[in-house]
């Protein structure tokens, strides 16, 4: 039997995550990367990764995606490009097109109804055009605020409330989350950019909250969402970050969803670099009001991008055997991880 | 839109609880109970719940399944019959002959591949030619030492080792549950019980087992498992449930599956009668080494007959939608709360 052929587009910590992770399971191929990074262009993504190629082909890092991916060349593409619908849309219809499945990490196509539902038909069209499958997805949205919570309410009969909580620590990651998240603002300068529009924080509230009701048959007349910076009161200092004392280690997040005119959804995820040092330990933690109660937590968080990468990298198979179109992770089976070889899991 | 209708096979705690939560549901109506219990046998079944009837026709309980379950007379059948694929075999067989989908509570057939693949190949066989589907779930197995286990290695690049742990309060169950548990008997006893094989404990380490190791791709080369009375220091007084001091309290349940000579999965449920008594907290936990490692616990832990309720009555529109075969929580998408109409979730 073939090997699952994989083409992954953006090679930077995620795209590049997923190779890594790829390269150690049976039954799965990279058969091109495409990212327009000049550190990497040109280069075999072997040798970029640390990685014996052994007998294997080289893998030149291209930065055109027309010699990257053509019609059929591969099972399925990973897209770790954009966090955001519109941006990716041109680029997710270009795999579409080549009749490919896709693989996206942009938070918002975790949910694309949510914020776009015309590009989501869109694609779903594109997708069922082309006899091929979309999917969105991630460790949050995807996992953790969302798909989790949805599962956790299979035990209920009855649903009155929901709180999900991710308290994560930034330090891990790089510096483009730091100035996302903007870690080492000042006060006033974080204050300016949140009113400007320029401060990104968490995206992927809408989304979860979208996804968690639409499984559970609630209708959201409402969603809000908040952003506040996380003062540190002393200086603290991550691989990738820095905030003195009295200046932003971090975000706070709170959403909310209404059916009704009331919160049913909350959502709350305060992200900051060194989290410990004044005291806050990281975790995950859903609260389910109703019948029977369901008070959850993992302690710490599950990693952010080990998770996002396992995400992507473990649906594969589900979203090669799915019918086609835009699909979701509540239309799809469980997520799981794939410790045999991949071809046994593909239904040809 | 003609509503979803149900027939419900089996009316005690469980089939009863399941009528209770229909009712309180959109777009579902119940239109057939089989029971053979003389307290119920001729009884309408709004009367038997006290559940107002309203302009609904009623419902009489017909010990008779003939009688009450005729070829397509209902979307889907819920049979709380049985534990054991063997034993519910003939029954589940009639339900798909009459090309009704079924929904069964029997922990065996949760997944019915691990101890009785001849059978699970027939009911699929059986299910395919009638053009319907057939489910066995639960809280656990089915959800909690189970599919949870599965969704949450779906975040996980690598996994060495899961431990899944279930505490529970056997309290608040009757006194069917506190017989198969042995509550209340001597230590000899137990003990005796367990050797001649009556002692029924928990049924379903090689059900969650199975269904982990097949979902993530570990071949399991031996299963085993160990049953142990838990013994009271103090008497201990449940509603439906008594043992004395020195006496056994609950049995402590213990299984691991092997891959290549190593355990790689380790099962243990202790299950007792009042467990705070003796400073026992309940809840359930799931430990999973890999990379990145998950550590969740529930506490206290889902309450299992509700849970079993909820989880049997919100897979039902996945159970309509789905292809016709056997099928398992692996199979299809995750579990969820219907707070909605649920005529509104069927694919039609």
């Amino acid at each position: 039997m073939e090997n699952v052929k994989v083409a992954i587009w953006g090679f930077g910590a995620m795209g590049s995550g997923m190779a890594k992770m790829l390269l150690n399971k049976k039954g799965v191929e990279i058969v091109g990367v495409c990212d327009r990074n000049k550190a990497r262009v040109g280069k075999d993504m072997y040798e970029y990764l640390g990685v014996e190629r052994g007998d294997r082909k080289p893998v030149i890092i291209n930065p055109n995606i027309e010699e990257v991916l053509t019609e059929g060349c591969c099972d399925v593409i990973l897209t770790a490009t954009d966090s955001f619908t519109k941006a990716a849309f041109p680029r997710l219809k270009y795999c579409l097109e080549q009749k490919v499945n896709v693989i996206s990490t942009a938070e918002e196509m975790a949910y694309p109804q949510a914020q776009n539902p015309q590009l989501a038909a869109e694609l779903d069209r594109i997708a069922k055009e082309n006899g091929v499958t979309i999917l969105g997805t991630g460790i949050n949205p995807g996992l953790i605020m969302d798909l989790l919570v949805i599962c956790l309410t299979g035990c209920m009969t009855d649903v009155e409330h929901i709180e999900a909580k991710r308290v994560n620590s930034l330090s891990p990651f790089g510096h483009t989350v730091m100035e996302e998240q903007g870690v080492g603002l000042s006060v006033e300068e974080f204050n300016r950019r949140c009113e400007d529009g320029t401060m990104a924080g968490h995206v992927g509230f809408a989304e979860s909250v979208q996804m968690i009701a639409d499984a559970i048959g609630w209708k959201i007349d409402k969603f809000e969402q908040q952003m506040k910076p996380i003062v540190t009161t002393v200086d603290r200092k991550s691989p990738h970050g820095f905030a003195a004392a009295g200046d932003v280690a971090g975000v706070n997040m709170t959403g909310q969803g209404y059916v009704d005119g009331e919160v049913k959804i909350d959502m709350i995820h305060p992200q900051q670099i060194e989290p410990e040092m004044e005291g806050t330990f990281t975790g995950d933690y859903i609260t389910i009001k109703g019948t029977p109660e369901v008070n959850m937590s993992i302690k710490p968080e599950v990693e952010g991008g080990l998770g996002t990468i396992a995400m992507c990298v473990n649906m594969i198979p589900h979203v090669i055997n799915a019918s086609s179109g835009l699909k979701t992770m509540i239309d799809l089976p469980v997520p799981r991880a794939i410790m045999g070889d991949m071809r046994e899991l593909i239904e040809r």
